[in-house]
């Protein structure tokens, strides 16, 4: 008896998975975060899987051709294609946060000089009502904190970094420190940020931008 | 005899508020000045009524079901929505200035940035030819104070702050202080904007954002 | 016998002038060098007219209600609509220079800043390749004044401070001194420039703004 | 026997080529990286022969009769149109790289200011992931010059000083000094960024006006 079609291994992300990807493409190559081949971006899908934004295709010209399968590793599925490089990152969050269902990853200007130009390990956001814009956040009585990595081209060692950042975090920070962003900054790279849904991760980084674009300009200005 | 439907009580704002205030939603989304879920916007009725957004719609893309009814204390009619957490405030202004029957609540860079650093309790914009964009006046020469609340999460709380702000004021100002603007700014929030009309609070939401712009970029350079 | 149609006096801008004008506002819009109500846009007409925007009308959204003639005095011809407030200006243009045909009045952000930080009569721009963008420059070793003036609400007294400033310029400064831009600043106020047709003037413009966001941003950044 | 078409001389550009060039016009004019006629762009054809922007015509508006065939010196094709005043500029890029296939130039605010403030001979990239926008380039962990070069309106001297520049380095700065961007600037003026194709191109532009906007902007805020 052949095997039905719904329990076949899927061969190519739906059309809906790629269409979402390639809008939040568009989305963030028209507010410049995501210049030319830059960034890169994820859907996860049932079965372990997750879409994926293929290496060095234009952000604001994503087709079906720019969207590949990779499983819980970021192993290509069903495709000779390569996944971005980041790949790694987008698994990593994945496993993490079994709520996390949409990763953004973008090159700001703000985002990449800000990364460059601060040497603590977390930038602490308070006092904005846009922090409202973060899931589960409902005052701007509170504290944010993103944290901030060094660069890596070895993908395993920054994501073993900052999984162990993260898990130490949780294991100390939780009482009385500043709540963590569902974000964090590479330093001269990006941002990654997350979100139940690609809505929720959209939504998280157009606050998250805005947040950043604000502690520039803070920078710009004399106290 | 049936009621005629010229006075059953209104369920919904009509087409032509909802339209009204999603265009001023894609406009202020154009311009940044309202990322994500941030902002409100809201449109005088008839009958002590008000049309205003729901509460956590992003400003640029909204429809029918993201404008609902709220009485003139901001409770909601005909419907289980709920409204902008800052329902009240534009409430407020509609009590008090009988003219008001368009309220904008936007958050730009300038406005948030400016607002966390004037610690004085007005920001006094004059010897600007674009003054004249606000109702009444005609003249580059003059003053024009734009007053500032910290924020506050009670809402009410906030509202007769300010009320008690602008009574005090009307009581003692008029005679030679700076006139005030159709708007007041909330530290680290926003900026709130009124006219008497979508078309004039778009107006003066304009004029005050390039304000606000030339404001902050006088920060930025030296004297 | 009647009066032949082309002897008959125009009681309404040729629809090419209402275009041209109407187009032009939209590009000053697009650029944020024209919020809201400001700005006032010029074609000269045969016969001593001028088409002009009519007072207070938002230049992004210019139609034929929104433009009107005016004689060579300013004066509204065959329509009760007010001419924009500073048609003084535009029509001594017109008289001063035979070869200008068409006038563009923007208030950006550069402009407005710098006009009101520029103490000196002029503000000279050098050594910028985009010089050239002005009729008659063809290299980037030459020096160009920009002259300001204070703003003042009575515009004749205004027109007559700014031409008594080319005369006696025109009398001293042609042999050793920089050429004069087709523009000038009025401080606070915003930026005036011409061309002898719309795309001149609108490339004036283009490249005027971009020149004062150079000078602007040389200014907040350390020497 | 008449004469193939196919070995007839080209007469005019393929239209291909002018739509290649045309809608990267489009494409820097709507990034305001080349107001108004400022800025040229041109592609490698077959037969040593290149086609390019014909001088002073504005780059968002480009149609067939601005564009335009010259030989590997640069002259005129077929044509009395005068090309840009900088093909010397382009030709010489195609001869010194062989795969050298489309060239942009470009006039955006950070190249027109960085260029005027830096003194040394190269601006030197580093740190920045988006380094590996360019050709060649796959770690962040590389230092990039973009040499500078002052304006100069005789383009013959302007093309052989380049010229000995990127000879005199070829020859000693291969072996331990930063890579050299496919890209430089001149001083005032702006900069100039090349591709195998218009595609690598204009994503060499997009990473370098990106890197560019960084480096301005260290610059505004304090160290």
């Amino acid at each position: 008896m052949p095997e039905s079609p719904s329990s076949a291994a899927p061969t190519a992300p739906p059309p809906a998975a790629v269409e979402a990807i390639a809008e939040a493409g568009r989305w963030l190559d028209a507010r410049g975060w995501c210049p030319a081949t830059a960034g890169n971006i994820s859907l996860r899908l049932a079965g372990g899987l997750a879409a994926i934004t293929v290496s060095g295709r234009h952000k604001g010209r994503l087709g079906p051709a720019d969207v590949m399968l990779v499983d819980a590793e970021g192993r290509a599925v069903a495709t000779r294609l390569r996944p971005s490089a980041e790949t790694g990152l987008h698994c990593a969050l994945y496993r993490r946060f079994a709520e996390c269902a949409a990763v953004l990853h973008g090159h700001s200007v703000p985002a990449t000089l800000l990364s460059r130009r601060i040497a603590a390990p977390e930038l602490v956001l308070e006092g904005y009502e846009l922090l409202k814009v973060f899931r589960g956040i409902d005052t701007h009585a509170v504290r944010v904190a993103l944290p901030l990595f060094d660069n890596d081209q070895d993908i395993s060692r920054l994501a073993r970094r900052i999984d162990a950042y993260l898990d130490a975090r949780a294991a100390t920070g939780g009482a009385s420190g500043p709540l963590l962003a569902p974000a964090y900054l590479i330093r001269g790279h990006g941002v990654y940020v997350w979100g139940r849904d690609m809505a929720e991760a959209m939504r998280h980084m157009e606050g998250l931008e805005f947040l950043l674009a604000c502690e520039l300009e803070a920078r710009r200005i004399a106290p």
